[in-house]
C-alpha cells in the first residue's frame, strides 16, 4: 500500500473517450460460448438458446450529463430509461427489462427521489419494459443514475455497426439537432433566471426543441416499421453523440467511406429558426449536436424503392469505398471531411 | 419548471435503505413473460427458453463504499466484480458475463484507471466471466463504479430467498466477521499514517482480515460443492450487509422464524484475537459486520447427514415457526431477538 507517488501520468483527456475505452478494454477476452458480441457495439449480445439477449448500460452523472437547474427529476428519470432503450433499439432488438441504480447525496429529500422514479416508472410502462433490479445508495455529491437495459431478438434480426457495404444508402429517422438547440435555450433561460429570478420565460416557440432535450423518445417503432417494409438494415447505431460521430463509427467498423449530403439533413422548422436566432450554423449543430436518440442506419441500395418518400425516414447520403473517406457534401457541392467533434465542436 | 419550493420533505434516512427501495419500487409491474423474478432477491431471473438468465447490479461510490486511502485500485476493481458475482452465486447460478461502468473525476490519471481495470480483468479471468459492455464517463467528484452481473442456470437449480421451511437447518460457508475487522485495522493504520506518514505498518498478524476486506472472493465453488453432495438449498442469500441482516431477509421472505447459535458461529482465530485487541465483542461483529461475501442458506433437515462435518459448511442454527421470532441463542442459552442493525450497530 506504500506506492510510488510519481508514476507516469497520462491525462485521460489526451486519449479522448473512445480511445480510453479501447485502451482499457483491450485485455478482455471472450471465453463464454454464450457471448456472441462483446464490447464494441451499442449493446452486447448473448446467446441463451432460442432468443438472443442484448444488454446495454449507461451511467448518468449530475453536472456532467444533466443539470437539475432545468431538468425536472421526472423528466430525468424518463430520459435515463429512454437513452438505454435507444441502445437496444439500435441493435434492432426488442427492449424487455431494465435495472436501475441510483446514488444520491443527502440534500435530496425523499420526494425528489419519488419524482425521479415516477419518471422511470412512466418510461418503463411506455416502453413495456420491466424494472427487474437495481441498487440505491448515497453519494458524496450529486445524483448518479446507472441503468442497464436488456432486450431480445432472433439472431437473424440483430444489426451491428459493422455491416455497411460501400454501395449502401445512409438513412436517418426523424430529424436531427433539435435536442442540442433545446439545451441552448434552457441554458440561456437558466442564466436569465440567475440574473432575474422573477422573470417568467415564454418558451412556447421552443416547445419542440425543449421536448427533444427534456423528454426524448427511443425509436422502438423503427424495428416494426422496417419489418413491415421488409428491410433489414446492414448496419445501425443510435444518435447520442451527434450524427457526425455516429457516421464515423459506422464507417470505421464497416471499413467503408461515406458521403453525407448537407441538403438532405432532416431539420425541424423550429430548429432552423432558433439556430438563426442564436446565430449558429444549423448544419454544424445538425451534424455535431447530440442526444437526438434517432436511429442511423444503412440499407442495401436495392431497398431504395421500399423506403423512398416514407415520412419516417430520410436518405441523407451513401456509403463509398473506404479510400474516398468520410465527407460532408455541402450545398455548394464541396466535399469536406467529417470530424467526430461531438458537442465540443459547438463550444469552440 | 417553476416549482413549489416548499413541498413536503421526508428525509431518506428516516426510511432506511430497505424501506426506501420498497417505497420506490412498489409501482413497478411485471409485464414481460420472460421476467420470472423481479425486484426482491439477490438477482433477477429472466426466462429466455432453455436456460434462465440471472442479472444483478451494484453501484460503488468513493467515500461511501470504499476509501482509496487504503484500498489499492487494483483490489477495488477486483472486489467490484466479486461483490456482483456473489449475488449470482447466491441464486445458485453460474456467472457468465458482466458489464462495467466507471465515472472518474479529472484528478485520476490514466494509470489509475488502468490499475482499476487490471483488477477488473483479473477478476473476470478468475471467475471466467466476459466483460461484455459498459460506459466510462467523468464525474464531478470521486470514483463511481457500476457493475451488472449476468448468470445462467436451469430453472430447477435456482434458489430464492423465500423457500426456507420452519424445520430447515441454517448453514453458512467459510467464516464471518473477518472483513469488518480488516476494515477496522485499515482505518486505524490510516489514522496512524495521518499522524506520522513515515510509520511503517507491520500488518502481518492481520493478513487474513485485510485480505478478506481488500480482496474478498465470491463463493462460486459452492454451487459445485452442493451439487456433488446432492443438496439443493431451500433458500439462499450472500452476506454483504451482515449475517444478522441476511438471516432476517431469509426469515421474512420465507415467513419463518430462526434460532441462531452463538457457539456455532464460524470465526477465524485471527478474527478472535483482533477483536480482543480492539476490545470489541466478537459475536457482535460476527453477526453485524458485513462484506464477508459468504453464502448463507437453508437446507432440508433430511440433508443433515450429507453436510455434517464438511469443512466448507457450518450449521449455525435452525429455522422455526414464524411465531418464535428470529433469535440469537447465546452461550449462556439466552434467546435474544436478532436485529438488522448492520454496520451501524458497530459504531454505536
Amino acid at each position: 500500500m506504500i506506492e510510488d507517488k510519481n508514476p507516469q501520468r497520462t491525462s485521460i483527456a489526451q486519449l479522448g473517450e473512445f480511445g480510453l475505452i479501447e485502451h482499457l478494454t483491450k485485455n478482455f477476452d471472450v471465453t463464454q460460448e454464450s457471448t456472441l458480441k462483446s464490447i464494441g457495439d451499442d449493446a452486447a449480445v448473448l446467446d441463451f438458446k432460442d432468443k438472443k439477449v442484448v444488454i446495454s448500460t449507461d451511467l448518468l452523472i449530475e453536472g456532467v450529463h444533466f443539470d437539475l437547474a432545468y431538468m425536472p427529476l421526472k423528466h430525468l428519470g424518463y430520459k435515463s430509461v429512454v437513452v438505454n432503450i435507444s441502445d437496444i433499439c439500435a441493435m434492432n432488438a426488442r427492449p424487455t427489462q431494465i435495472t436501475v441504480s441510483v446514488a444520491v447525496s443527502n440534500r435530496f429529500p425523499l420526494e425528489a427521489l419519488e419524482e425521479l422514479f415516477e419518471g422511470i416508472t412512466h418510461a418503463a410502462k411506455e416502453y413495456k419494459v420491466d424494472v427487474i433490479g437495481g441498487d440505491t445508495t448515497s453519494s458524496q455529491k450529486g445524483l448518479i443514475i446507472s441503468i442497464t437495459a436488456i432486450g431480445e431478438a432472433n439472431e437473424d434480426e440483430i444489426v451491428y455497426r459493422n455491416g455497411a457495404q460501400k454501395t449502401d444508402l445512409l438513412v436517418v429517422t426523424g430529424d436531427v439537432g433539435a435536442a442540442y438547440m433545446g439545451l441552448q435555450v434552457l441554458e440561456r433561460e437558466k442564466q436569465v433566471f440567475q440574473v432575474n429570478p422573477n422573470s417568467q420565460p415564454d418558451l412556447d416557440m421552443y416547445s419542440y426543441l425543449i421536448e427533444r432535450q427534456l423528454k426524448p423518445e427511443a425509436r422502438k417503432d423503427v424495428r416494426t416499421l422496417l419489418h413491415a417494409l421488409e428491410i433489414k438494415p446492414t448496419s445501425m447505431i443510435d444518435i447520442s453523440d451527434g450524427l457526425s460521430s455516429e457516421i464515423i463509427h459506422l464507417c470505421k467498423q464497416s471499413k467503408v467511406g461515406c458521403n453525407l449530403y448537407e441538403d438532405k439533413l432532416p431539420l425541424d422548422p423550429q430548429f432552423i429558426s432558433t439556430c438563426e436566432e442564436f446565430n449558429i450554423d444549423s448544419t454544424t449543430v445538425a451534424i455535431n449536436g447530440g442526444e437526438d436518440y434517432e436511429l442511423l442506419f444503412t440499407i442495401d441500395i436495392n431497398d431504395f424503392d421500399k423506403i423512398k418518400g416514407n415520412p419516417n425516414f430520410s436518405i441523407i447520403g451513401h456509403m463509398a469505398d473506404e479510400s474516398e473517406g468520410i465527407n460532408l457534401v455541402t450545398r455548394a457541392n464541396t466535399q469536406i471531411p467529417l470530424k467526430a467533434r461531438g458537442w465540443d465542436a459547438l463550444s469552440e
